[in-house]
């Protein structure tokens, strides 16, 4: 294999066999193609595009590139969930361990935040003395013993993932979607999956704004899976506001405690709950999703999905008693309330400036290596649609300082709007499996 | 300047400003900008391309990175030519000291072959004790004293040129016509150029070799030039055989000194001579194409041409009596010839694997450091549509030893066909200038 001749024909508009695809990140990996050419190369895929086949070839390529969780021995089905990114999208801390205290086995390897989005593994920082960098052998018993295990990308999984991510950071070829369906589905497959649910964000807080997007991406995975034997079922969901009330680290963490003692917000239950479904029916554990539906709500209101989220924590080294007690969660020195100006409609939540906010309060990166503050954020309890009065609490402000403050409420009024009349869009639109695109 | 922002640009079909090209080129050339975010942006070039303004102001750039010829002080018109590069293309070391008899400065800089095309500097190097290395000093001295130097690129001159022809090398970005138009013009207008004359060679031994792209590349330049008001005329020539009957290092040396004695074959003489006569005509020394090419036929019949030769020889280090005695150029030790295997018409000369084989008996080079044999080569006296009989001598092969032969008379019985019937394409078939395009 010759790296030249890849690039150019790709160039050309012509295709690299599956061969061609683990030959070439083989020899990323070990240094004999130099990243100069793997970006020309990145950048006519970009460009040019990749098939279907060629985007399951890539896949396959990067997860033979590492290591996998070893789960033939574990015979319960195993479904992870998978989310593009937004802002207060804390669904994974919930259904992670509701699905997981329903038999499913949840072997969960998440991300950290990275520019206005938040990171599963920045949540679970917030408790103290969580550690999500296990071995891939504590991870496996832990999953036999717990049914879920909550880990960070290890080098051991898929490792030509990083190398390649770093390198279309900083060549714009991010937003390629076979690249970015490559890059999440080559992790989730190291798994040893059974099936995959995917929350694909849509709106002005995603990193894909567009339906159509969403839909490219969700209808590539779902093929990529289908090339794997793993069946995916994609929903799409509407993040042009905030999910939930909480945006921050800590506060997303206590969010989602009080969701799993039955407490949370309606439409962080909703996406978690659909997601469930999907999940329990991808089991076959449930005969219709109104049954599945019931079932999740029972997990929750018996305790038996706080419980499991408990003795996660614990195997983890965490502290458990965050649970009963979120005030051990880290707090913030300075808050604030935020007030409407007028009476109105809130009309508009922008939720890419209040991920931007966070990230200028410290509670976000802006590189890969910042250090962040995990008490900082944003509650915000209202809802675009909503009435509001003139002086009426429309959010908390939580920052490290005076300053902190005064940018958060300068964010919050670039934010917020608040008019004569404005309707929440609905949350979840369009479901999507290896059957097809159905509008909800 | 954020190298991402304009990769991000240009991958999305925008354009790149004049300040943005010069800080572009500065940041890579001190290396702030690192070779794989360059390839990205060139592979986004190649496939999006550059408008004529965008063109003309990365020449400007990559002109401004280096240093130039300082003819501001020499007041005669100063004429370069260029040729896209082919087989047996020894036009330049014919056509420089011709225009330099009558008057035109030529500062010639010429580049190295690479791959099947020959390279100027490896024919100028044949001659015992050639250096074309002068110091721009050196050279504009010699300008003045006899009217033509003929140099290598040195890295006073565009340095980024180099750096960037490297990396596009490597990442399948060579054959992008505003990047090539660039590299040359910006190499050409570093002279101090009055006018420009260019060869643009088209079939299968030029590395253009669709009409449509030669007549692309030439528009281009001549747009360049008339950015930074120095007029360019192009020519576009045949290369769908070699040039000449010589092809080899040295060889092609000898046949250049018998054109300068009037004793060159009719294919070179016309070829010289129409890039002659548009020099002429550039410089306005000539009323019309008649009377500039009686001129230029004058200045070689007199001697004026291979005297003037002489000088330039001389002054850079060579031995002049090369004119006299051309057998103290290198000679090959073995040479065999080449016979016709039938009675019929040479149907084809297919220069692409003259050139290899040249490439492959060590006259020519797979990579830039390669050290090449000047000895070795061919001289094919016959072209297509000649007439020819069994046992005929179509070629002598010249090699270092009775393996080089046998690669060679091999390789001439691919490139060589005879059938039944066969004609020679037109020679000289456009002229391109800013007025625009004329079938000949």
């Amino acid at each position: 294999m010759l790296a030249i001749r890849l690039i150019e024909r790709k160039r050309d508009g012509g295709r690299i066999d599956p061969g061609e695809w683990r030959a070439l990140l083989g020899a990323y990996v070990a240094g004999h193609v130099p990243d100069y050419q793997m970006a020309a190369f990145l950048m006519a895929v970009f460009l040019r595009g990749l098939d279907r086949e060629e985007t399951a070839a890539l896949t396959d390529a990067m997860l033979r590139s590492g290591g996998a969780l070893d789960l033939h021995g574990i015979s319960a089905p195993r479904i992870d969930k998978h989310s593009t990114g937004g802002v207060g999208d804390k669904v994974s801390l919930v259904l992670a361990p509701l699905a997981a205290s329903m038999g499913i086995v949840v072997p969960m390897i998440s991300g950290r935040g990275l520019g206005h989005t938040g990171g599963t593994l920045d949540k679970l920082d917030a408790i103290p003395g969580f550690r999500s960098d296990l071995s891939l052998a504590a991870a496996r018993e832990q999953l036999k013993r717990i049914g879920c295990v909550l880990l960070g990308q290890s080098g051991e999984i898929a490792p030509v993932d990083r190398k390649l991510y770093a390198l279309r950071d900083a060549t714009a070829t991010v937003e390629a979607i076979p690249l970015i369906a490559a890059s999440i589905m080559s992790k989730k497959l190291a798994e040893g999956l059974t099936g995959l649910v995917l929350d694909v964000k849509r709106g002005s807080g995603s990193f894909l704004t567009s339906l159509e997007r969403g839909l490219e991406l969700a209808d590539t995975m779902v093929a990529i899976g289908a090339a794997h034997d793993c069946p995916v079922v994609a929903l799409i969901t509407a993040m042009d506001r905030p999910l939930g009330r909480a945006c921050g680290n800590a506060l997303e963490m206590e969010e989602a405690i009080h969701a799993l003692r039955g407490e949370g917000p309606p439409d962080l239950m909703e996406v978690t709950y659909a997601l469930g479904v999907e999940m329990l029916l991808l089991v076959g554990a449930a005969a219709n999703p109104a049954d599945a539906r019931r079932m999740l709500e029972g997990s929750v209101s018996s305790g038996r999905a706080l419980e499991t989220f408990g003795r996660i924590i614990e195997a983890q080294g965490g502290d458990p008693r965050v649970l009963e007690n979120p005030v051990s969660l880290p707090q913030a020195d300075e808050v604030e309330v935020f007030r409407a100006r007028r009476n109105g409609v809130v009309t508009r939540i922008e939720p890419r400036r209040i991920g931007r906010a966070i990230v200028e309060l410290g509670g976000g990166r802006r590189a890969i290596e910042d250090a962040i503050d995990p008490a900082v954020g944003f509650v915000i309890p209202v809802k675009p649609g909503d009435s509001v009065t003139e002086g009426e609490p429309l959010a908390s402000v939580f920052a490290r300082n005076a300053d902190g403050i005064d940018r958060a409420m300068a964010a919050l009024s670039e934010a917020i709007t608040i008019g004569d009349a404005g309707t929440l869009t609905p949350l979840i639109t369009h479901r999507v499996t290896a059957d097809g695109v159905t509008a909800l």
